[in-house]
């Protein structure tokens, strides 16, 4: 089993590698919160740095040559991701419930549509102290570092 | 005056090309599909090709150094973007009312947080048939080419 602790719950690697055929495609969104064709990736274990996530991959997991990779995160009641800084910028758009965004010292209100913009080397971690799961889109470029974890 | 009947909707030029300071930043959603801090951009002009849609750049005019632009798109009852092709994709998540979408020569609904990827040199065009805004993401390649027109 791969140690997860250190990953970030956006850097988490896919589990599946396949490449399916460089076509159009139409992803319908379901009311639980899934699309229709994308599969849905379970993080239940929890590590001693984050705690559970769950994540879809919209764009980047299926032969699209885009710069970038669209992400769905959902983290549980209680949930959090990894305390840590990488090079590479975070786009967070709240689709799902709301949720909060330590971003260096400061903390913020991450509410239904509110897009988040984490420049490089920022440390960070969202979380979820409500009752409902917050869920975020998660926009990243295709090529990027792999994260640093920081210390609180 | 900037001829605009053959830009598509997704490439009309930024009016400003201000560069502000690279900082983290939080975009505020409001209830009438604004963000706090985001510059609304009106093209009621009709032209012969496409019209009634207003734009805002969330992501791409403000000095990120992200690979990818994400833009919000809106389009007013009847109203449609020109129908033209590039080598770029788009990918397009509806996020207020519906609209439709002509891919190629097929036609597909677009609803709520349903996620749309279209291949590099597919003829596509956005509508809005419905009584209600058709509100949208479009995520594209910071780097992308000019959109070509295609006769229907």
């Amino acid at each position: 089993m791969t140690d997860k602790r250190h990953l970030s719950s956006c850097e988490i690697p896919l589990r599946s590698s396949r490449r399916r055929a460089h076509r159009n495609r139409h992803y319908a969104f379901k009311s639980d919160y899934t699309w229709k064709g994308v599969k849905v990736e379970r993080y239940k274990q929890k590590g001693d740095d984050w705690s559970d996530i769950i994540r879809q991959v919209l764009i980047g997991a299926s032969g699209e040559t885009t710069r970038f990779h669209v992400r769905y995160f959902e983290i549980q009641p209680g949930g959090f991701s990894s305390f840590e800084k990488h090079k590479h910028e975070h786009v967070v758009i709240g689709i799902r419930g709301q949720g909060r965004a330590r971003v260096n010292k400061k903390t913020l209100v991450v509410k239904y549509l509110d897009l988040l913009y984490i420049k490089p080397d920022t440390p960070h971690r969202l979380s979820n102290p409500h009752s409902e799961p917050f869920g975020f889109l998660c926009i990243v470029n295709a090529r990027r570092d792999r994260p640093v974890p920081v210390k609180k």
